[in-house]
């Protein structure tokens, strides 16, 4: 097992060879676009890890990591066009610097080329790939739904808001490292343990998200801090204080979440004092601990050796204390 | 081998054990509406009869149908969006119904719905239905950017326009019975031949509609006779006009098409004319008969019996034969 970094380069260097000139250049154009404005690449950067555990060859799961990059880049050009987002990692979104049909269409063809790169495998590799896939992917829709039904329901439950953050968030980390099992042919005990230790990681990164979003640091964290409170999205953290807080406090968010107006920096500083006073920021860490400590009780029963076992946990703690 | 009237009500039947009631209902209920807008199912029709002529058992292909269907009206929902179309079947749109977020979304979900009707076959079945599939799906997709294109390019030309058509519309009615031949496990070479015997009938029945559209009957057309000319789509009908017409019969067209006013009864009724007179509605019935034909001489060297060819043969001229 290597480094991260050295993962991601593996990684880049075949997403160089996807990206080729095809015809029609207005539908192959904002494929290329999307993939090269970077990020992490966290979730393929799984795929070839979880390979690598597993057989020791992460280059027969470089398809399986492109398909699963390929397929959260489409993911992210059809909701920004539903969320009407004009910015993507800094850059134009697709359907900004182009235009919506163009947004739509391009993301149809890459949530198809996804499936097609699965076709180097053999047929029982191949259906193993796509079933796990399309699985993933209608959850990621349902996710993305509950999502979109939440923003104008007030009566959500912290049970909703889990679901809807493991299907549109968490189910694709744990997609990702199974792919990688699946590739490497580990037992079918091990690719659903790999399975579950992704997803309960894949939770506690997003409940982190939605933490650090009101408590980061804003000389690291990469977006606004307070964002989500602008946008009144009902996060963990929202949802905990609502159950936690006095009376009085509550009637106070809810007024808060209700309006479009006031002062913003007012009303982050307002807001989170209440996520800090009723308890909620405690409980979101304790949560975030939770599903950590959980994600890590999946690797006791797996079968691979102790420093491997490591490793992943090390990944886990890595992507746990961050403050980005 | 049945009537087209059975397999109508046998994939029918099918098609309501499909139309669960699932949650999100915001993301299932738009798919269950389009599903139930009607339409002759020309397509999964397709996938049975064929199945039926190369086994006799066409019960193993209705889901390879139903995935046809399924991933027809994906395209449909999504095309309505691109086309800001507010009808279809004379109901409204599903971006009409609910909103353009939904459709978006709904559609993407039938796209892995038609990914997933594929499991219940085997491993070996199942890459060579998900690999046609996934090819089709990416030609569909390129066909509609191509006819996006076409819309603002004025150098379109009848090799570039009849592409766009088979890949628009013709692959799919040819992988429909590709599927059927594949589910039936006829030969490779068995499942070419009926492939593009339905790729060259669809590229026929595109170019009749395009005929139709201008010199169909209105009392049995379905659609506005001239909506084409209307909405200035170069059509076969059109870029053979071009190539065809006289110099000053030629400016007059383009005239036409370059204008948005004009009396719509007057301006369909003098294209009509240049058309007539240039000769290119009789190129076009020539072509359509071309296309027709060549179908049809893939059916000699099938290995199946004379009869059966006989009743294909007899579904092509039924489909080329119609007035509606």
């Amino acid at each position: 097992m290597q480094q991260i970094s050295f993962y991601q380069e593996v990684f880049l260097n075949y997403l160089e060879t996807f990206k080729v000139q095809k015809e029609p250049a207005n539908l192959y154009n904002p494929i290329n676009y999307i993939l090269s404005l970077g990020g992490k690449r966290l979730r393929p950067v799984l795929t070839l890890m979880t390979s690598d555990i597993f057989s020791g060859d992460h280059q027969k799961a470089l398809d399986a990591a492109l398909s699963i990059e390929v397929f959260h880049n489409f993911s992210l050009i059809h909701d920004d066009i539903m969320d009407d987002a004009p910015l993507r990692r800094g850059n134009e979104t697709v359907h900004e610097k182009w235009d919506i049909n163009t947004g739509i269409l391009s993301g149809d063809a890459m949530l198809i080329l996804a499936y097609q790169l699965f076709e180097n495998y053999e047929s029982e590799i191949f259906k193993d790939l796509a079933k796990l896939f399309s699985k993933t992917a209608l959850e990621v829709c349902e996710g993305q739904q509950y999502d979109i039904d939440f923003e104008t329901r007030d009566d959500v439950t912290i049970a909703e808001y889990l679901k809807m953050i493991e299907y549109k968030t968490a189910v694709l980390i744990g997609a990702a490292m199974k792919m990688g099992a699946i590739v490497a042919q580990a037992s079918k005990e091990d690719q659903d343990r790999i399975y579950d230790f992704g997803k309960n990681l894949g939770v506690a990164f997003q409940l982190q998200d939605d933490y650090l979003d009101a408590f980061g640091d804003p000389k690291t964290f990469g977006k606004q801090v307070g964002g989500d409170i602008i946008e009144n999205k009902k996060t963990y953290l929202y949802l905990k204080g609502l159950e936690m807080a006095s009376s009085d406090s509550r009637n106070q968010l809810q007024g808060f979440y209700s309006a479009k107006t006031n002062d913003a920096g007012e009303k982050i500083e307002a807001v989170k004092t209440i996520f800090a006073d009723s308890g909620s920021a405690d409980a979101t860490k304790l949560a975030i601990k939770e599903y950590t400590e959980k994600a890590f009780s999946m690797l006791d029963n797996l079968d691979i050796s102790a420093d491997k076992k490591q490793l992943l946990r090390a990944f886990g703690e890595q992507l746990m204390n961050r403050t980005v």
